[in-house]
């Protein structure tokens, strides 16, 4: 690979374009130096990685506010064994502000009437066990009467629930597979044209000449998404000297890292879990975070997801070759899955 | 509550009826002695049981192949401390049988060609990363090339791949709120008739009047999903009399028993994780799951939810409330969730 030229590094990304996937990997990747493609799935971009039509891939990992993407867990962890030699090598935070789009109702265009009186109050309906409901973050810009269908992705339409209870309660919700694929379908769909509407990015009205009929409609102000940037074989200087400098974890600065480690225990085993947690902690290793999955293998048994971070620790290979092989006595088995630059806030 | 007729305690649960939260129902209450209730949403379950319009609520908590109802997990952390008083008094196992249902094609009824070679090969493509993609583990009854789109939940889609990827390849998915819901609208839907499907339960062909065009069409032969049951206040004697006997944890069989406890700890602290769960080892609460949802207080800060199962342990209330106050001094806040029998293969 070494004479190959950065022109011809290829990162898939989970498109379609114009989707918060796309965005982040543009902020990563400049595109005049990487050939960034699309791919119509998670899947398709662990693929890409795995049989080496793509150098690195860009993946949705987990949203500040509705947690993991459960289909890039399941990846990561990898069941079938199909995908053996895939690793995390970087990962990137995008602000995701969701926008309301579509098309301006006819006939408040045409008569202008008053915007108050046209729309509901403003106000999520009290109830006796909800007296005081989440207050929506914005105003729609345009009536919304006439909407009868609202696309989105099943995490967006989660992050914009005050909005949606507020503005839209008891519109028609259609659940898709991506924001990006919401605003296609409303920009595409003749039969149902003005009366449909798509939770997506601001970047998406642009592309599908929509109109924007409200902004940041999301429940919460810092609304981020954090994505990973996967690779094929185990992380080393070669493959790192391919990414962009930000991202290489060899670099003067020795910046805080992270890492992502799956391992299964016998729940049969009192305090298994627990005994394996202690590993970690034993090596000066600080678990950040913790998910489980079902391993598919018998019901209720799970694999383990657990993210840790630390800085001198992963400065000696061999303290995490300790820690994993530690980690082997206590476990029914483990994976080890990446080791990255910490760029949250970067 | 002394004197009230057991006929008069009211049971909510997910509808809509022919549900599998239904059939859970059912077969843990029976209806000669409960009002079963159908409701909306999850949150209409635990809104139901929090305003006291139902004695005890059954909502969907996990399913064996495809993780934890995130919605439900929500509603037990309770955020916004809407439903202080909802706890966990017992659970219920139930075998999930996928079915497709819809219509019987037309042109194949009428025609009555030959099963075989009117249908696809019945393997899934292998591709150079996945050779050996899984098997489906059925056959469609029929054949099913006449249909357009197909409906259902997203966790039903989700344990049906196998079969999705391979007799209805490419088909346009449609994700509802509910496996009953996607029954209803193919059963409803007059003007796309006999091009629609549903992932749906037995049940619910004979509720809507669909034919079954496939049985057993989930990828694994063990598919189970498990309901909790809820109840307002805390365990104890009187609310326990009202559930039937084998759901009540003080009856003399002395049962195992499971509890829910969510905590949140400062993320900044070395090790704070591992501290939090060596509270339940010291303690000889076998940790059996662990899930993990943002906090939504800062980004990036999780609330976790621990499973413990243990027998002598739970009869000590003492050693409960011992635990739960030193997890007092390793976590930022925690709270108790509920103590119930495990029911699991009983």
């Amino acid at each position: 690979m070494a004479d190959v030229s950065s022109k011809k590094i290829v990162i898939a990304y989970l498109g379609p374009q114009s989707s918060y996937t796309h965005q982040a990997t543009v902020d990563s990747f400049e595109e005049s130096k990487y050939i960034l493609r699309d791919e119509l799935s998670i899947r398709d971009v662990f693929d890409a990685v795995q049989s080496s039509t793509a150098t690195f891939g860009v993946v949705p990992f987990e949203n500040s506010s509705n947690g993991s993407v459960l289909y890039t867990l399941d990846l990561l962890i990898d069941r079938e064994e199909a995908l053996p030699e895939i690793h995390i090598c970087g990962e990137a935070y995008m602000d995701v502000q969701h926008c309301l789009l579509g098309y301006v109702s006819k006939s408040f265009s045409s008569e202008n009437r008053d915007l108050q009186s046209s729309m509901s109050s403003g106000s999520a309906t009290p109830t006796s066990t909800k007296p005081f409901p989440q207050e929506p973050r914005s105003k729609p810009l345009t009536d919304l009467r006439h909407i009868k269908r609202i696309y989105s992705h099943p995490q967006a339409f989660g992050q914009c629930e005050a909005f949606l209870s507020t503005y839209l309660k008891g519109v028609e919700r259609h659940e898709v597979s991506s924001t990006s694929k919401a605003a296609t379908i409303v920009a595409e769909d003749k039969e149902e044209r003005g009366t449909e509407a798509a939770i997506s990015s601001r970047l998406a009205a642009d592309v599908h000449h929509l109109a924007v009929l409200a902004k940041g409609v999301q429940d919460v102000e810092d609304n981020t998404t954090r994505f990973l940037i996967i690779q094929k074989g185990s992380v080393n200087h070669k493959n790192q000297s391919l990414l962009p400098g930000k991202f290489q974890i060899l670099n003067d600065l020795r910046p805080k890292r992270k890492a992502l480690i799956a391992f299964s225990i016998n729940h049969e085993t009192q305090g298994a879990l627990a005994n394996a947690l202690l590993v970690f902690k034993k090596h000066a290793l600080n678990l950040t975070s913790i998910n489980s999955r079902p391993s598919r293998i018998r019901p209720w048994h799970y694999i383990f997801l657990v993210e840790v971070e630390g800085e001198k620790e992963f400065e000696d290979p061999d303290l995490l070759h300790l820690a994993l092989k530690e980690l082997d006595t206590v476990t029914e088995g483990n994976k080890w899955l990446g080791c990255w630059v910490d760029r949250f806030g970067m």
